[in-house]
């Protein structure tokens, strides 16, 4: 069972592998900021599903390690880079890479981890090297795509729903997908199932990150990481808002397009009204039927795979509990 | 004769296939910034060096088109990163990419070009390919190094020669040396043989650096492309100045850290007397002697190459005519 002492193991193992590589090197000043990023934690999602998708593919988690460091690395890369574009102070409740030192740090210690991305792979052998490397740079380029969507969205009042989902999937899906894929690679799948995992990969990270724009409006504070109402605070046009200003009434869509303009003192009282108009306007119901078009989406690429049976239901029960979570 | 009529052949060659390759892509405000600063033009050495060296040792230029892009591709990567760091406001003349958009876009799109620089490489073989992408991850990784190096010897009063000598190794001439590399690679030579041509290229690339170093403070201002003095005006710790500081007499050594530690109005006359001292203490008869000791190092690696004497002959043409450039 893919349960939380199975997940638990492979990021055990993830872990010892990373910390096996000797990133502190000369200069200090260049390798460092790797070391803490890489450091700081996080649940190290990316790198347990190729870990997982390898095992459940029949190969060896050992040889897979390589290809889940590549994909952590990068996902830190893209971190760093991303904090310096944000001006983000904290990024895992820690000073952010260029907070910490200086943004030109930030940028080069970033280039050098893209790049040390890339290098993770070089134990393979050629022919798999060379399909490792070429589905990371393809994956690599629709990331950085993602974030440029995402920035110009920021000043553009006629983002279309079509439009936010090509930027999720790029910013966030892609790269679920190829750590997926890369996983069945190395544990030599045909290309037709490893093309297949991808997909479940792909719809699955939609789901996700349409699940988060949902949780981040409606989460339990409780159990919710972030601060609930967060998206909206910052005028975020996200899934919820989108399909709001496309099913409500003239003047519900005018007072969100005047709340969206304005950061009020009184931020919990502007959340209350903009979530009553997600509620009221069919946004809400919306959201949570496209999250279960991807999520079943995901599940029918299961279907076709040459793997076990059982391998195929601990999948589609991983996926399950990642869109049943509320935190 | 690798006369200028072959370069521009080579020039040629690559340009149009730079221009074949469509970059123009959505989204629009991370491709336009590509296209401008591979567009800004520059002497485009680097890919002439790997196009030159793959026909030397007998393979097809058309063959060496696409690493000769990687090749451009990442050194404009260098120079977009760079000068974000160094806040250059031109660049050949024209806005830097940060200037003419903003920094976010200049990191975004760098780093979209260090990964498209991998992606030129994909219609290689698969063996092919390994070895070009490996010596290019070493290559750029050893890149970043340099430019941190840079950056901290801003701030340092006790860099020593070697450790000057590493810097503009790794900043300026492990890419040189990898653009010849290449270049053997493809036309198939031997491993012993494009090692090395990897080692004409580096020593030559030192040897291009010191002399670079050399021409800024003596050059003719006729035919220099840069302000003659710029480095001393800059405090720039050069070999010129590590030299000087090595051999003058104490009093000319304090009078030369305090030159290094203002920007007078008069900026000539400092530049004046700061030469003075170059030339009285010796350290410009040593920076000759380094990049003629650069450069025999270079031409003695050609001797055991398996290539034609005649190819020998014409590397070394090329080395002594970019050693005896004026500009």
């Amino acid at each position: 069972m893919i349960n939380s002492k199975a997940i638990e193991r492979y990021r055990t193992k993830f872990l010892a592998h990373l910390e096996q590589k000797p990133i502190s090197k000369e200069p200090r000043n260049l390798y460092e900021p790797i070391s803490y990023i890489l450091g700081l934690g996080g649940k190290r999602m990316r790198p347990v599903l190729t870990l997982m998708t390898a095992e459940l593919f029949g190969g060896k988690v050992e040889n897979a390690l390589d290809a889940a460091l590549a994909i952590e690395v990068f996902h830190n890369f893209s971190l760093v880079h991303d904090d310096i574009m944000d001006d983000a102070p904290l990024r895992r409740g820690n000073a952010t890479v260029h907070e910490k030192w200086d943004v030109n740090t930030g940028i080069l210690s970033g280039d050098a981890m893209l790049i040390y991305a890339y290098q993770c792979f070089e134990n393979y052998p050629a022919e798999t090297y060379k399909a490792l490397t070429k589905l990371f740079s393809k994956t690599a380029i629709e990331v950085c795509e993602g974030q440029q969507y995402d920035v110009d969205f920021e000043t553009r009042d006629d983002v279309t729903i079509p439009e936010y989902l090509k930027m999720i999937e790029y910013k966030t899906a892609v790269l679920v997908a190829a750590a997926m894929q890369m996983g069945a690679i190395v544990a030599g799948a045909k290309t037709e199932d490893a093309n297949s995992i991808y997909e479940f990969g792909r719809n699955l990270g939609i789901a996700f990150q349409l699940q988060d724009d949902y949780l981040d409006a409606f989460g339990d504070p409780k159990t919710f990481g972030k601060q609930v109402g967060g998206d909206i605070m910052e005028n975020k046009k996200t899934f919820l808002f989108l399909k709001a200003m496309e099913f409500a009434p003239s003047d519900d869509r005018e007072g969100l397009m005047h709340l969206y303009s304005i950061q009020p003192d009184d931020a919990m009282a502007k959340v209350d009204t903009v979530k009553a108009i997600f509620m009221e306007s069919g946004a809400v119901e919306a959201t949570k039927k496209e999250i279960e078009n991807y999520t079943n989406k995901a599940f029918s690429t299961l279907e076709g795979l040459n793997i076990p049976d059982e391998n195929k239901a601990l999948l589609k029960e991983f996926g399950e509990n990642l869109m049943r979570r509320t935190v």
